[in-house]
């Protein structure tokens, strides 16, 4: 088996759950919801850029999958397919069957149908588009965010970026800690269940890919306000104390937790949401007017700070 | 001008043709006309796999579009929406102005939207996802060839691979020629309008991607039929003559033409419809009864071939 239609018969040619025709033709086919729009992303995975060499497949196969879902959950949409193109230095059936055994663990506790992609030989990189439905003008925007909406974050943050440190030897971690941060950095769990419940009482949302103080300044510079973040009601471990530890918290990327604002008049509905989803969910500061961006220590002093994240040119 | 967003902004974000919301949020967004279906594609173009080191970034820009939506005509599709993830060794304007250059040529030639995608650092690849939309059940399928239908290709075949050929200095050709088939193999012209007028007159199709003989068996396997092709019928240069030459005919990829069988009944209306959308379309042989697939010479005997065609991990 080393021909490339028998490695996408063998690996990803899976059964249809919503689909209406699936892989092999030259297209997919797919029927959209009556009332419903399609909402579209696309993200790409590479090697040495976006994951460390050796990284393991199977979560590097759920991980190629999260992170698009999380922008699908971002937007207030229900995922539904995807398509996957991959390029592999060398055929490695172990590899294959590892990286697609995590792609469909992904895709069957989210329901999303592999409908198509592409593979080739050529440097590791993974390039995956998802597609998912909702409700005509139920999208939650970036632009949206009101003054005096309440700021939400799902989660914690900056887990991910320790891991990463952690793996690069840059930050030596307690064992246990380890672990979970490792494990956060490449077995996200995206907010699907949340997101998709969201819209009718938010303004607007971002997933913190880049970091929390780039993904919010996406949401104030498109909705043209300000913020003011309290340090402390950001929830991370407590292992985090000094400023430099700190930037893991607000500039680390890969979390893929969901921020969104909200009136505060719909407090009590998105805690009866984030406890259904089983999501935890905190205020952690609010909309203010524009152009004004504060991060509150505990003596109400303002901490400085770079509106900076994470640049894969950079 | 480094950062990724900045690439976005100043190359890759134009203004919408048919899109409810396009670059810059999680996920784009776009409406489905009532009674029709999405149909979906993914392909990868990787620097020497699927092009060569050097190529000139207009033509590419152009290509990696223009072979998805060769996908979407082979569907009988009309294309409409396309993501673009995108990986650079390093940021280079001239290439990227280039590059957009053609792939927005292409997109505006084609009246489609780029509506989301992803740039990152990495080994120069490509990855597009294209969308379109087709009315309920007019889809063309590669399992629905039927006993007697004639098999139809446009334009002519070999260009491509003779011109790769040519640019690895395996085939001598005569200037002109190798002008008109390095033209095809860097920008090819998908069938697009044909292949969106097709589906009333057509059984099955596929474009011919990976070669005649290979794309052909495709059809062949799916509708469990024959065929019998004339060589001499297949259209292509009078350079070619030698049995080898005709390897370029039948097993050259890259070509990007449409294969498709329809009854005898529909000769006029096809040969109408080619005339109306400016493509060359001819008869090359005839659907047959199970697992018999000849091509004749003109003698009317058996010509020998192999059932190959590229494969990217060959």
């Amino acid at each position: 088996m080393t021909s490339e239609f028998e490695i996408i018969e063998h690996y990803f040619k899976k059964k249809m759950k919503h689909t209406a025709l699936g892989v092999g033709d030259d297209a997919a086919i797919i029927n959209i919801q009556k009332n419903h729009q399609l909402v579209i992303s696309s993200d790409m995975l590479i090697e040495n850029i976006h994951f460390l060499k050796n990284t393991n497949p199977f979560h590097l196969g759920w991980k190629s999958l999260a992170v698009n879902l999380s922008d699908i959950a971002a937007m207030g949409g229900k995922p539904k397919w995807t398509t996957l193109s991959i390029s592999l230095p060398k055929i490695s059936h172990l590899w294959l069957r590892k990286f697609s055994g995590g792609f469909f663990k992904c895709a069957n506790q989210f329901g999303i149908d592999l409908i198509g992609g592409d593979t080739s030989r050529g440097p590791l990189s993974i390039s995956v588009t998802i597609m998912g439905e909702i409700k005509n003008n139920h999208t939650l925007l970036r632009s949206n965010a009101k003054i005096n909406d309440d700021i939400w974050i799902t989660g914690q943050l900056g887990l991910a970026s320790m891991g990463l440190a952690s793996l690069q030897r840059k930050l030596k971690l307690p064992p246990l800690l380890k672990t979970k941060c490792i494990n956060t950095l490449e077995v996200p769990t995206p907010r699907v269940s949340l997101g998709s419940h969201l819209s009718r009482y938010t303004n607007s949302c971002i997933d913190i890919s880049d970091g929390l103080i780039q993904d919010l300044n996406h949401i104030l510079k498109a909705s043209k306000v300000g913020a003011v973040l309290m340090l402390n009601d950001i929830p991370c471990e407590k292992f985090i104390h000094t400023s430099k530890q700190y930037q893991f918290v607000l500039n680390g990327g890969d979390d893929y937790e969901l921020l969104f604002t909200a009136p505060k008049k719909n407090r009590s509905y998105i805690k009866k949401i984030a406890k259904k989803t089983n999501t935890a969910a905190n205020i952690i500061g609010i909309i203010t007017h524009k152009k004004d961006f504060k991060i509150l220590n505990t003596q109400g002093k303002s901490v400085p700070f770079n509106i900076m994240g994470f640049d894969h040119f950079a």
